[in-house]
């Protein structure tokens, strides 16, 4: 019997999907699913979505629940964790704070919220943990590793215990809305992209055998303009209206690669992003995904998808389809878990040690890429080279903020992240990072990692 | 016989020490010495310096002078090259430009001089065009070269042509300063020194023994601000008072190892940079080698030190000591040719391609490392790791910085060194940057390089 551990399993609207493609997933049909979190009443409330849907699509599973995360890892086969520490609100505040010493939208990634805080403390420390406990109660299971950050997680949990880590995102499907635009029949269409998590470049596409480079060219030239006065683009949801936003061209025109999914939010240029109205320029009129705007939107559907979903928990009179068609997610945890155990060969996008993959990146460094997944596990596919603009302006700087962010997790160093901090282009004084670090570092929430960041 | 080709001999005072060198290196005595450069009054004033320094310690060399390149190339077994394309004035002037436009003391390296001007366009340029021409000329002679910037020109040379090349630099001395002001006896010292050329750090430093970095570590305790206080640094030189600068000592701190000569100003963080009271601050009353103050100090004391060398190159009643003890330089140039000539094996400091020396260096960047030089050539020793926080904070961007500027230069990309600009901690927009950078590039003296960065 397959054991499947669902760690964090109480963010809803993210477990029910994947519990609606374990029921549609007929070879996995028996397995035992364990559901933990420390939230027991959302914890009830994902098994009640779960018992329904199973019902309803004459799935049968050894449905358990738990808050005891060891007892989920028992013996697991796979373990899927999204667990993000501490939620959303701590890390709204501290990018309060930092807007208070004039950083807008806050410091760290693009979106500060990507590392969950400064640091990334909570999510690595969660990381490390949660492996480490593998090692003792599951030593061969697979981990499923979705919450952010990615490329940070995946590398230091590959390197530093011996659990064969999965790190997996959905931001790769942007390109279909490049094939829709394009007006392409995406069954013709071929794409290979490669990177790291929410770094990632159209390395290459084709169409009918073709490259079909020339044809985003083409379109770049002569539509782009109509495009983003049209009210499809300005009326779009900011993760909608990324994809081929002015920044996306832009990135194109700098980097000779095609950026696809949050990749045109995290690693554009800082000059995309000094203010509302700088990023209205780039990513039409929400600003994108991390404006104060783009964000709130999103805050705000994420509330509303929760509502639902517990709608559709908690009452059996609303419909289940209110929450799922019965259809297979676009998320490829169920798919990498049904390869493996059934052979079922499929190509899917992962963030996996590069392990000579990419040419001119350490082999213990994550990188997202096509691979195939089998019974015999992950096999990485070749990957083209990086055009060398792309591999020094943005590969190899990502790759060391990765490391200088594990450097200092690992080593407890304050001095590190101050460092980090110093080139961000608003820091215009020691002192005042210094400031702010500390600042960031004597919240409430943050008092174990102030004590790791020495 | 052995051949030795000096290209831009009548850089004097650099050409005098040279010539001294060999009239004392009594194994090279009787080779054919080819002074070359464009300069037929500089050269015939180098010539009769090198006349009296032969006559006066009993040297015979077959000396030429040539204003022709290829002639002083044929058949050479060492080519020197000091080369400083367009000498200082048009970079003064880039400088100024560059001012005008916000960037405090240019653009470029810490000291903008560094490259030569604009994406060192002159100075890679030569050089691989010397290069180029020993591949028709001397195929198999050594190029010691000596001209900045060394970093990018020896690892461009080495990559780009089949010429064996030798990066050389005095910096590395700097350490003696230290050993000095430790009033530790120099003949109990033992020091390692690695990196890029003015980018190079004490990876070991021990005495009678015993690790002595603790003795450094007491000296900044203990002694240090007296020292910032006292005479003897505040009046000294800037090159001289860098090496045990505030700056030096904030940098320890933040990359855990010693910075060693130059590199204490070319990879000083930025915010020791941003104006003169700030340099003062971090280097005693000159502000430092590159500041306005200690700039057209070193300005004066090069124009004060070519007129005394063209007194002793044109006036016989001017005694010869006035210009050159009769003793060894320090310089390496003459001691490379004696080891590899007459086997008399040195321990040098010198940039050659890394070939694994340095870990987490690729093998074809040039590195500034102790190696044994003998007949059978150059033999890197051992060197230790750089601690991380110095891996990622310093000795990665600065390679990065290095690999932009060649793909910039070899692929003729004016967005390459408009990113790099862009990274500039004083670039507030695209614009401010576009507009100073094609300004730079429509100088008079810059139209082939215009023409090359497209």
């Amino acid at each position: 019997m397959v054991q499947i551990a669902l760690i964090g399993a109480g963010s809803i609207v993210f477990s029910s999907k994947l519990i609606a493609d374990l029921c549609l997933t007929q070879g996995l049909h028996g397995s035992k699913v364990t559901l933990m979190d420390i939230n027991k009443e959302r914890l009830n409330m994902v098994y009640h979505f779960a018992t329904r849907y199973m019902d309803a699509t004459h799935a049968n599973f050894l449905l358990k629940t738990t808050l005891d995360r060891k007892e989920a890892l028992r013996d697991a086969d796979f373990v899927i964790s999204s667990v993000k520490i501490g939620g959303y609100a701590s890390m709204e505040k501290e990018r309060k704070i930092a807007e208070d010493y004039g950083y807008y939208r806050g410091i760290g990634d693009r979106v500060s919220d990507y590392y969950g805080g400064i640091g990334a403390y909570h999510q690595l420390n969660f990381f490390l943990d949660l492996a480490r406990d593998m090692e003792n109660l599951c030593p061969t299971a697979w981990l499923i590793e979705t919450a952010n950050p990615v490329f940070e997680g995946t590398t230091l949990i590959s390197r530093e215990t011996k659990i064969k880590t999965i790190g997996v995102c959905h931001g790769h499907f942007g390109y279909e809305r490049i094939v829709h635009q394009l007006r392409l029949n995406p069954e013709d269409v071929r794409v290979q992209i490669a990177g790291f998590n929410h770094c990632i470049w159209m390395t290459r596409f084709s169409y009918n055998g073709k490259n079909a480079y020339p044809l985003l060219d083409n379109w770049i030239e002569k539509e782009a303009t109509t495009y983003w006065k049209n009210i499809q683009f300005l009326k779009s949801l900011p993760w909608e209206s990324e994809q081929l936003s002015p920044s996306a061209v832009d990135m194109y025109t700098l980097y000779e690669l095609f950026p696809i999914g949050d990749t045109v939010r995290s690693v554009s240029p800082w000059w995309h992003h000094v203010d509302l109205q700088t990023k209205q320029k780039w990513y039409g009129p929400t600003g994108g995904f991390d404006s104060e705007i783009g964000w709130s939107m999103y805050m705000k559907m994420r509330e509303e998808e929760y509502k639902t979903m517990s709608e559709v928990a908690t009452n059996e009179s609303v419909p289940l389809t209110k929450g799922f068609p019965p259809a297979l997610s676009s998320e490829q945890h169920i798919p990498i878990i049904d390869a493996i155990v059934n052979d079922k060969e499929r190509l899917l996008q992962l963030n996996v040690p590069n392990e000579g993959t990419i040419s001119g990146i350490p082999r213990d460094v994550a990188v997202e890429i096509p691979v195939v997944v089998n019974r015999r596990g992950i096999q990485r596919l070749p990957v083209d080279n990086f055009p060398k603009r792309l591999l020094y302006n943005i590969i190899i700087p990502r790759m060391r903020r990765m490391e200088q962010v594990l450097h200092a997790f690992l080593e407890g160093e304050r001095q590190s992240l101050l460092l980090l901090l110093m080139e961000d282009p608003r820091t215009d004084s020691y002192e005042q990072a210094t400031v702010l670090l500390d600042k960031l570092l004597s919240q409430s929430w943050n008092s174990e990692a102030a004590n790791c960041y020495k």
